[in-house]
Order: structure tokens, then sequence, then C-alpha cells
């Protein structure tokens, strides 16, 4: 585990008596991004999986869109605390020649794209422009009871969630209900990041055919990372957000979500799933 | 309620049974905010409490320290969709002229102080560099029982989380247990703000004997909050990371975490905390 978890002493209060004890916690730091050497973004995560995360990050962010756009991805030298240990939170990505470097602040540019008269239908358009990988055509299809089974096979996978509590959970499913990949982070967002750079280094992407499952709930922000994967399903157990289901109707993107025992809510392309 | 909850009609499928039938969902729209007519951040919030989202934003980046620093707040005219309409999603905040106008990316510059180095203890001095309200002094003390109560009172208050269940809530209470704001958000640092930006309004900040609650977990970012806000003891309902403890700790911020029933963690200055 080592970065992953840290143990901290904390004072335990039930009924008016306190003991004092160990707890163990999720590590949080903090990791900076850099693209061709220049600082992109600096996110709170759980150290682990960092080069799928940047990949990731960069591919959700329409940065890149296969692995090829890719050369390499370095932990940055001379990155070192005081006593001169490498911290390990800074990564160099370096880009394929033919792909263009990002805008400096790409979260930003990314909403803004309609300039003044922001609204949910602007970033719709902004990740509809800038994703290569519709999931509108996918042909996928996924049985009711493959998506009941799969909440229970993420927690089964969340090791680190049982000890600290503390932790979101990402899932990439087959459509015959085959978990291939899970990853766990302080940040939801992270953890969607993770598991889809993992794919992206497994030359996946476009994720035709595959289901992602959060451990949380459906935002924007997590809609906009299916979609700009090419996730034909994505599969939440908690709620939905308005924008979250108006981008997935836009994008022909299945949205499920309060998965939970034998039941859920299919809020768009209803007709992937079946009994 | 107006633009806090949409209806969209969702596919409700149980045990193989599918029903047609409307749900409601929390809306979720972008909100820009801009500092002397430049944009700064753009935020995915729940609308409603925009000002006060927008002022907590700005205090709790260390952009201003005091409700004098701001001059206005306005909804920016123009910013209208094709239809002609208002979107009401961009803000312009005219800050005193005393007050330094932000650097154009806050949130990076943020993190990034102690360049190459990054790493936690960065990100803390970051903090401590920039917070002019620190918890450290102050003489607050809060009964166990005045913080168990407190989760019920906050659930009573989330009205809009019980008819969606996609909403954080933060809500500020005096350290004698009497909760003086609340307010939701479908992101959890949004819930935070708004309710630190209602404490600025209020001119109320630094927020001294003071005790805020979130319904989720405590990370850096809330607890950063927090410090900046003056705030002397923070309470979440759910697990702590390990930067958010070393955070508290530091700063001299009592943190209380797993606050569930009759029973709590507390991971820094357990003085504050009596029977």
């Amino acid at each position: 585990m080592g970065r992953v978890t840290a143990r901290r002493r904390a004072s335990h209060v039930i009924d008016g008596t306190v003991t004092e004890r160990p707890e163990t916690l999720v590590v949080e730091e903090p990791l900076e991004i850099r693209v061709n050497g220049t600082p992109l973004s600096v996110t709170m995560r759980t150290p682990g999986s960092d080069i799928e995360l940047a990949q990731g990050f960069l591919l959700t962010e329409g940065v890149i869109a296969r692995r090829d756009d890719v050369l390499t991805v370095r932990y940055c030298r001379g990155s070192e605390t005081e006593d001169g240990t490498n911290t390990y939170n800074v990564l160099d990505v370096t880009l394929h020649p033919d792909v263009p470097a990002p805008e400096v602040d790409v979260t930003r540019n990314f909403y803004t794209t309609s300039s003044c008269g922001v609204c949910g239908k602007a970033s719709i358009d902004a990740v509809r422009l800038t994703s290569q990988h519709s999931p509108g055509d996918d042909p996928s299809i996924v049985t009711a009871a493959a998506l009941t089974a799969m909440p229970s096979q993420l927690r089964s996978a969340q090791k680190v969630f049982a000890s600290t509590g503390g932790l979101h959970g990402a899932a990439l499913f087959g459509s015959d209900g085959a978990m291939l990949a899970v990853r766990e982070d302080v940040g939801r967002h992270n953890a969607v990041d993770k598991v889809i750079g993992w794919a992206l280094e497994a030359n996946r992407v476009p994720l035709g055919g595959t289901v992602l499952l959060v451990s949380g709930r459906a935002s924007f922000e997590l809609t906009q990372k299916a979609v700009m994967a090419g996730i034909p399903v994505l599969a939440a157990v908690s709620a939905p957000s308005s924008l979250a289901v108006d981008l997935a109707t836009q994008s022909g993107l299945t949205l499920v979500a309060f998965l939970r025992g034998e039941s859920m809510n299919v809020y768009s392309r209803a007709d992937r799933i079946t009994r």
C-alpha cells in the first residue's frame, strides 16, 4: 500500500468516553501535470496509478485522443523536498510532435468556449466539439442482470475503502459484465481518469462495448469523461444531475443511476439495456 | 425552487419490469466568476445563492479577506442565450481599488507556490502564507453533545436532498450548537463557499466561535476553506484525508470526522471539545 494510506492518531469520542487510537486514513497529495515541460494542472489525488491518471486526464480534457499521442510520461527530476527526496508529485508528459500543445488552462477554456452566454448548453456544445470518440453509434447491449451485479464487484475490489471510508471507486466492465479494471482515489474524477488512462495504455480507447461504473453520483464532469473516452454506458450508484442527463441524451450515452439492489433508473438510450 | 431542481423522464427498472416516469433531479449549471471584468474561474454549481458563492470562493482562495474588499457583485449583462434570455450564469465582482486583482488562475498558483517540489507540505505552506484569518488562537469550546446533534439538524434543513439524492450540504453553527446558515449544492466545495459567502455578507468573517459541518468527507480543499475563513472547528459526517488532518494540525483547526450518532473522531485540537 505504501503511500495510499497513512496513520494518524485521533481521539475517538463515544457517549462522553474518549479513547486515543491510531486511525488509517486515505492519503491525499497534489499531483502537478506538465505537458512538454509546461505546468498544465494540479489535482489533489491519492498516489498510485499516476501515469494512468495523467493520461486519462489529458484524454478526457481533449488534449490527446489515442495512445500514440503520448511519447513519454516521467516523474520530474528536480521535484525534491528540502531533504532531497523526490516527491513523485510532478509528472511531465511529452506529446507526439503532431499533437498541438494544450492551452495553458484547459479546464477553463473547455467550459467557456461559448464566451459570455455560459450555460449548460455551452458546456454540452464544448464537449461535442472536442470529443473525437462519440458513443452514439455504439451497438452494445447490456443485460439488466449484468448491471445490477456490478456494484458488489466494485465494492469487493475496493479494498482501501474498507479500511479508510474515504475513497471513490471507478470500474470498467465489458458489456458481458466482466470487470476489466478498477481504480480508487480520494477524488471521484481522478478515479475515472485512472481507469480511462489504464484503457489508453492498453490501447483500448475508444472504449466501445464497455460500462463505466462510479461509486457515487453522476455529475456533468464524469459524464463528459465517459463521452470523451467513447464509453457507451455510464452507471452510477447514486443520483445524476440535470446537466449529466442532458449531456448523455445529446451524446447518445446510456446513463444509468441509482443502481442499487435489483433496481436502477435509465435516463437516456435505454435501448442498450435488455432483460 | 425554480432552477434548483428539474424534471427528466427516466425508465425505472426493477426485477425486469420497466416503468416510464418523471424524476426530479438537482440542477447543475456552470457559473463563470469574473473579477473586475476578467474571467477568473468556472464552477459547475446548483443555481441559487450565487452572489454568496462568488464571494465565498474569492475569500477562501485568498483574493479577498473581508466584506469591504468587494464593491459590487452583478450578473453580467450580455450573457444571453440565443433566444436573448440572460443565463444568470456569469457574475462580475468589482473589488475595492485597494485590493490587488488576482492572478488569472488563482487555483493553480495556489498549489504551486513552492514550484517543482510540489507536495503536501507545499500545499499547506501555501495556505498558511495566504490566510489572513488563522483559527489557531480561537478560544471556542464546543460540547460533544452539541456536535452530535448537528448532523440531524443539517439533514432536516436539506430539503432538496430529500427529493433528489444529489446535493451536498454545508452548515454553520455557533459554538452553542445553534444553526446559523445552511446551503446546498451539487458540488461540495460550492456548498461551503456559499455558507462562507453568507457569513461574509453578514460581516461575520473571520468566523470565530463557529463550527462548519459538511455532509460528506473532509478533504484538503474543504479544510483549507475553513482555515481561510478563520473557522475554529470543521466537522464532517464521513472520512478525512491525510492532508486534511495535517493542515488542520498545523493551522490549529479542530478537525472532527465520522460524526455519526453519539460518536466522532477528533484528529486535531481536541481540547476544544468537552463533555
